[in-house]
């Protein structure tokens, strides 16, 4: 049974009788081909590189697991049509917070034609592609049961500034981002970003193999974020990812590493880590306060014991 | 006294009644202060940087020190104009070996006027800044005491193919560069990219220092390789060094990591260590083969021993 995502923040929606991706119960995610060379390199890139053994194991576990293509009655009404059928990377969580975020300060690779370069290089330079190395394409936060998600519109993530997604990447891992909007508290930075096996480990460990891999150029690709808040909030384990998604932009590397992706992955890390040191800042002059108070009670008792 | 310098190999030269750089006996270079705002923003930033007390001192060690401004007689017989006192960084190198790498995909800066962009992207996509991440913009490289220096005209160097610039990083580091021009021997890559001062970790260095900086964004800037071969093909010590220069368009970080100089860096770094790892390859084949003969000469006088 068939359904149109329930947390899908960019690229084309399947609703209102449009062509788009659909879901199943089964955790799979049904990407219809895009149209002309775009589909047919998508579907080229996942079949190489699902098959590609000289990829670390720990490097594909970031992108979706690709189960091939299937005919299936597209969401526009339009018919059968091929779609990728791959992993719905977040099928299993509920109420996820994600971003969509393209990497890379430049979208377009050497050999495009000038109209398309043209076309992306003003996309760049108007978002914050250019500035930062990256730039969010969309993406949904989840506040509380009672007001839900907060979801920007394509319009408001597209004249995003450069202050307004570090004021973004806060709130994806504050507890407060409904009520105190300009101030988020960040006080799931560490849940959700840190530790060994949180989200600036992983950026890690993909940037360690940007820094080497010289077989593929990912143009205009997203890291997608994901975490769920709703465990976190009530004091249980949640879960907290990176993957790789959107490749239908991927040329040969020809022995070159990815330096334009590269550059922007480091770029969204360093924000990231900034995000987790201040974290780290304000829990110790809290902790501080807490001890000084603490200080200060004993010298009270201390002096209601000497006068008692 | 003021001479034209010995070994400058890209940048305006000083040469038949231009206006170009100059040297002294005391191991300073003197560079006329360029037109507009270029000039007064190459001054502002070495001004700046060599006061900046939150520049680690080995990462100052990759600036040339600077020693203020001084009005001085110019090149071009248009009398006293104001130039940049600077280290002339290759002063005490006899015979130097020198590699000038713009760094960069990109050498336009975000708020550039359209018409400069424009310049710059064609320059950028016809050079090898597009594809690599860097580009050569000059170089000399010292063959032998017979034949002097290979150094390609203006005109060579900006048609470089991505496998030019691999071959000169790795004649950069050959004995044989003028016998056997197409196939370098890289047996000087261990003293000069290798080591633990090596050209190699002087890089990952500053690739440290640019994963965190926030401070400067370096548009245009060079990373300049130097050596000195005569000494290595004597068998004694040798000077391997990288020197940045060039900071006409210098503009603020404002909180973020200049991501376009890291990934031209680091795909810079990657050529370096291919060649370093390729050169440790043929060592060991070297190596295999001499154990090899050594084992087939031992046979044989063995051979000849059971048979006396």
């Amino acid at each position: 049974m068939f359904k149109f995502p329930d947390h899908q923040v960019a690229g084309h929606q399947a609703c209102r009788g449009q062509l788009g991706p659909l879901t199943d119960d089964s955790g799979r995610f049904y990407k219809p081909l895009q149209d002309g060379e775009r589909g047919s390199k998508e579907v080229a890139f996942y079949t190489m590189f699902s098959s590609n053994t000289s990829i670390p194991g720990h490097i594909h576990k970031f992108f979706p697991v690709f189960y091939g293509t299937q005919l299936v009655e597209a969401s526009d009404g339009s018919g059968l049509c091929p779609h990728l059928v791959l992993q719905d990377v977040v099928s299993g969580c509920c109420n996820p917070s994600i971003m969509d975020i393209k990497i890379g300060s430049r979208t377009w690779h050497p050999e495009a034609s000038n109209e398309y370069i043209e076309k992306c290089l003003k996309k760049d330079r108007k978002s914050t592609s250019v500035s930062l190395g990256f730039r969010m394409s969309g993406l949904q936060i989840f506040e509380c049961k009672e007001s839900g998600f907060w979801k920007p519109g394509k319009k408001q993530v597209k004249d995003f500034t450069p202050e307004d997604v570090r004021l973004v990447l806060r709130k994806f891992v504050s507890s407060n981002s409904s009520v105190d909007s300009r101030n988020p508290d960040c006080s799931f930075a560490h849940s959700v970003y840190g530790g060994s096996a949180g989200i600036l480990a992983q950026l890690l460990d993909l940037k360690e193999w940007f820094e080497n891999q010289t077989m593929y150029h990912f143009y205009s690709c997203s890291v997608l974020m994901f975490c769920e808040k709703e465990p976190l909030l009530e004091g249980r384990a949640s879960v907290a990812g990176i993957k790789l998604i959107d490749f239908a932009h991927i040329v040969e590397g020809k022995g070159v590493i990815d330096h334009n992706f590269l550059g922007g992955l480091c770029s969204l890390i360093k924000f990231v880590s900034e995000i987790l040191d201040s974290s780290d800042e304000s829990a110790t002059k809290a902790c501080d306060q807490s001890l000084q108070s603490g200080i200060q009670e004993d010298i009270i008792s201390a002096d209601n014991g000497q006068n008692q």
